[in-house]
Order: structure tokens, then sequence, then C-alpha cells
């Protein structure tokens, strides 16, 4: 029976001097903010912007869970591909698997510099309680 | 005839990984996150919290100008002493002048690595129109 | 058999605007960023400074994994309590449990906002490879 | 006697969940952020990498005085250009223009949000004393 490939979003993004810190690396927390702008353009590839969910649905998606491995330092001027992978979609949340790859000249994958899954809530805008994730959005990432 | 001395209002504040750059230097939009501190404690040193101009007054201050000078490198570990001093209150703006001095193991003036001059708006949360400073603000502050 | 608490270090910060993000809370990564400065401290608390390890020692202790649970959302002018508790120590790596807890206006512990593992890899300046922690970090800090 | 016309950088940006603020807009800080990501991309259109500059030549080029206008505010999603115009090359220093503007779905220019002059010194790697401008950065600069 054949095996459905898992559909693999990517990213690429440019590191920059407000990316790294004085020990001459991407800050830590930097690739925190990499992982959530290849999430938020996987959600634009499928028509949906976060700034008409919160206006219009009412909704916001927070990560109530991250866990990354930093593999390998980035450094000024790289070049990275982020992946966004749907692990699981729950009614109220989303498990996601994401990678950072270092790319060469040619934009082919040289190196991972980390890895990370996120789980990400559906929260009313406001009180931040959890709701259903609407269905629209559902049915054009699974 | 006396001359009133122009009140400077102090805040101390350290330099951690998350503000400098992979040039071993704090990276320069992070001295407007720091004279934003200082503003903002200055505020809530006359009574003020920015949590509740938004929550209760429906206003924000937002920067409309700044004028930075930078003048000499700040490090990894240091502590920096930044100033707040009004310069002119108007109508719905405020004019401020504001320094940034790096401190020696006794807290003493060292050197002094940024300058700078912010005009301040008050606006109306939303639209972002401007609107009059409420008068206990300006009361407080001049 | 008396069991030796475990001491555990706090550090206290405020939110500030930059801190926030049009949620209306605290931007995930900026957590990161809380989380490591409560280890600088708790270093700096036993007599380390991370810009004397890199220039003298030649070292850098770089996060190699981060595990974060958001428990709930922080806010503009709030005031956390960071912790740090070490939990292993190897010869070129740590462990470290650390929690933000939002307090109230007396100071006091009112809802934990993050709890978060770290792994910690100490690394050679330059080329990144790990090396054992210097003894007298060691002694210190266990 | 024909007038030639200034040569104009142009980047573009997309405006993410880090760059805003709970004021519902960017950050003020954050627009030093993309003025800096298109002066490097400005360099790199001429063939020069801050990376190598740091690591073959030792120099640095860092700012010395930074002057914003915030006209408008950016929001959520936001994409936006950004110019960048020499004005004067000295030495040891260049004087930069740069703009922001807000575009709209078809990517024309739709309303300026920021407005800023930049005078960026060149500095030696370590000692961060002024030093001479490469020739080949000048020439292509021009």
């Amino acid at each position: 029976m054949p095996v459905r490939p898992e559909p693999v979003f990517r990213w690429t993004l440019r590191v920059y001097w407000e990316d790294t810190d004085s020990g001459g690396i991407v800050f830590y927390a930097n690739y925190l903010r990499y992982f959530e702008r290849a999430r938020t353009e996987w959600l634009r590839a499928q028509g949906h912007t976060q700034e008409r969910l919160r206006d219009q649905a009412r909704i916001l998606f927070v990560v109530s869970e991250s866990n990354v491995r930093y593999l390998r330092p980035a450094r000024l001027d790289d070049v990275l591909e982020v992946t966004v992978a749907l692990q699981r979609a729950g009614l109220a949340s989303l498990q996601l698997a994401q990678e950072a790859w270092r790319t060469d000249a040619e934009g082919r994958r040289d190196a991972r510099v980390a890895e990370a899954d996120f789980r990400i809530g559906c929260v009313e805008l406001g009180t931040y309680r959890p709701v259903r994730i609407p269905n629209e959005i559902l049915q054009s990432i699974r």
C-alpha cells in the first residue's frame, strides 16, 4: 500500500546582525522567531492570515509547548531553510515538527542547525481560553 | 535669579547576551529598548502604568521621532544608567532627552555610551489619532 | 534521613513593551531571554561573569536543548520571578530546571506562567567544540 | 542639463508577531532592525558581505547616529518596502537616507510608515577605532 508522503512546508530566511549575539552565533531565542515565521507563512500558504483570524474569527494561535534541540551554530549571513510538518491536528490544538537547515550558495541543504516540536493551542482573543480550531483551517492544513 | 535644576530620572539595567550582536557589542536597535524601559519607569515613578493608561484612559504613548548618537560601544555584562529628562510638555506630545552611561563596579558613571532625543505622542487606542495628554499625567511630570 | 533542600536561585524582572506582541501578551521567544538572564545572574551570584569566561577561560556556555511549557500569558507591566535550579552537572554540560512566576504587588508568587528544562553545554570559543567545565565553576554551583 | 537620478535600493520584508507589541503595532525599535537588514542587502547587492568584511578586512560598519521619524503604524502581516539611498561617502563614514513604505496586495507603495537618516562609521574589529572604508567598497557604492 503506498505511503502518502508527509507534506513539508519550506521557508527561507537570512541571518542578520539582529539575530546574532557576542558569542558570534545566532542567539538561541531567535530560533523561536524563525520557527514562528515559518508557521505563519505555512498558514498564509493555505490562505489564512493571523491578522484576519484575530480580527474576524477572534482567535489566536498560541504556543503552549516548545522543545528545541540546537545542533550546530548558525552565523551572520547564513541562509536558513525552515520547515513545518503537521504531526497531529486536534480540536483545539496542533502538534508541529520543524527543522532549520543551513543552506549553501546554491540553496541546497548543508547542515541541520536546529530541530523542534511545538504544541500550538487555539484560544479566544482576550480571554485566552481554548476554543475549537475553525473548520476551514483544519480542512486546509490536514 | 535661582535656576531650578532640571530633574533627571535614572534607571539602571544590565547588558545581557540577548542585547549583543556578533560584532561583540550592544546591537544599536537595543538602545531604543533601553531608552523605552527608562521612560516606562519614569512614568511609573510618578504613579502611571502604561497598562492602566491603555485599559482605562484608552491612550497609548507612541514615539514619533527618535534621534540617537551612539558614542561608545557597550558590552556584555556592562551595567548602564539610563536617564530621562523632560524637555517640553505640549498638549498631545512630550519632548524628552535621554542618555545611557556605562557605570563602574561602584555604580559610578564611567563613560557616556549614547544620547538621544525623543518626541512622544499621546494617541487614542485603536485609531492612533493624537489626543490630549491626561491632566493628571501632565501635572505629575512637569 | 534529612533531605537537603534543592537550592533555588531567584531573579526578578519586569515585562516591558519590547517583550509583548500584538496578541497582548509576552511573545513566546522572549521567555527564553528571561530564562537566560536568570541563568547569567545565577552564575554571577557565584562569582562568574560570562564576559570573563569568554575572554580568559576562552569558553562559552551554549544551550543545546530547551523544553518550555507556556502555562499562562504574562502581560505588560507584570513582574516575574524567574528561578534556576541545577538538576545535574556533567563534565561538559549542565541540566537546569527553571520556572517563571507572575508576582503580585507585594512580590508574592501569584501564578506560574512558564516552566522549562535546559541542557547547557560548555564549548570552546571559536570552534564551539565541547570542553570540560572549569573546576572552579563546578565547585561553586554544585 | 540632465539630472542623474539618485539610485535607490529596495528591500521587501514582512511584519511578523515578533515585531509587534501589545499596542498592536510594530515596536519602534524594530524599524532599526528593518533599516539594518536593508543596508546589509544593499551592501550584498554590490558583492560585499559583512561576515567577510569582518573576517578578512577586519572591519565593521557601526551606526554612529540614527534619526527616525515614525509616520504611521505598521501592523502584523504588513509587507514593507525599505529603501537605501547613499547621501554622502566620506573616508571613514557614510550618510544614508532610508524609508519604509507599506505596500498593498499588488506590492505597490501605499503609505510611508517611517523615514530615517543614518551615519555609519567604518571601524576596526576589536578596537572599534575609525578606519578608512576599503576602496573596493567605496567604488561600488558610489
